[in-house]
């Protein structure tokens, strides 16, 4: 790597870039409509994964992998095992919601033109398991770290990233040969989008309010009162904190 | 909101804001040594709580809490715990490299001016746990996505954040009142920074090496061959996509 571009990746941020991360951070959204056909280049996917790559992991542990799937007829079966999996927790919410729960949307595995399964092998470092004795989990958490990653660099890209969550993993296991030691962490789909909202969809639709967050912040210990000035300063700021 | 930062938000990013937002990523350091002793201004502070309470999460249900720990007394508590814990850890890692791993400094807890814990209620969503019936996991997941979102905001701001994973986790619980439900997910140590090191700690000290990209790329399947082009663009790549 050149020696000006190593300055320049480890310089320090000037207020437009760092607007740009904040940007990344404020309109990503959890996409589910919106999909365009369009395929993602692979120079752009490459990009996303080189992000996701880069995650912080314990013990530089790395213990993703990336499933890319395209095949239709692979998709419609991942979507039967939501729709199966959607039905199945239904009980679980309130009546009172349930007619909401059903009308909102909740994945795009069909519409988007990609699905990426971001796995953790949680057996990769059996040899020395730096920071996982007391929180053997942490692999897991690192994996989350690569999907967030990809998910801020893809807003950036306008790339749409849904997380779908409804899904029987033991199921998913099945259908794409997981073995045992390997934990599906995330099922994304991702393509590009005609727009990205300007409010979380169950935002948007009633399911619930952002909390503020100076209720939230906590001093020294847990539900620990203090921290008045912090917490005056996040009262005032309220949302993004663009134009400073 | 005014329209025009609506517009601004919800728009696309440019050349250099995507860089922007790369840098970040791939400059991001898990900070355990540099920390200066300055403290963090409050409006500072509360950008990068903004940007951990804007993750997504399953169901928005915003799980999360942030407790503030300055007091040094309770710091050097928490790093009593961590000398413990290592001291536990010791016999899991291989013999060969167990000086190596005495060697390592695996957290700045004392060093740096302010901890935080981020936090994940469990309880949030009794009463409608959209999306968690089959992966009630799903809430941790969310708590790590804020706290991705806080170290790559905070990597922007000059501000440097190391993740203690060596604790014992019941043992901090009850050093900072937290009770059954609520899991501390993440205990950070956050300061600004006389510099962010080119390279990960745990790969600069030869503990482990970066894999290669197109080695953890899978087609339709687990272990699935194909996605040669793929493969290829980010054989070609290599690192962080600079002056594309």
């Amino acid at each position: 790597m050149l020696v000006d571009q190593i300055n320049a990746i480890s310089g320090c941020f000037d207020l437009a870039a760092q607007d740009a991360v904040y940007r990344a951070i404020f309109t990503r959204r959890d996409v589910r409509s919106h999909f365009l056909p369009d395929p993602i280049g692979d120079e752009v996917l490459v990009r996303l994964l080189l992000a996701a790559h880069h995650a912080p992991s314990v013990g530089f542990m790395q213990p993703w992998n990336f499933i890319v799937i395209r095949d239709r007829q692979r998709r419609e079966h991942v979507r039967d095992l939501f729709f199966a999996a959607r039905q199945q927790e239904l009980p679980e919410i309130a009546e009172e919601r349930r007619e909401l729960y059903r009308k909102l949307k909740l994945e795009g595995i069909c519409e988007s033109p990609l699905n990426l399964v971001v796995t953790c092998d949680r057996s990769r470092s059996a040899n020395s398991p730096l920071g996982r004795w007391h929180n053997p989990e942490m692999d897991l958490y690192s994996t989350v770290c690569a999907v967030q990653n990809f998910w801020l660099a893809a807003r950036a890209e306008g790339v749409g990233v849904g997380w779908v969550s409804i899904l029987d993993r033991e199921a998913l296991k099945q259908l794409l040969g997981i073995p045992d030691h390997v934990v599906p962490v995330a099922y994304l789909c991702v393509g590009h989008v005609s727009e990205f909202a300007q409010k979380p969809d169950l935002e948007r639709h009633g399911w619930g309010s952002r909390l503020p967050l100076a209720d939230l912040i906590m001093s020294e210990v847990f539900s620990g009162q203090g921290e008045d000035a912090l917490k005056a300063v996040a009262a005032d700021m309220g949302g993004f904190p663009a134009g400073r």
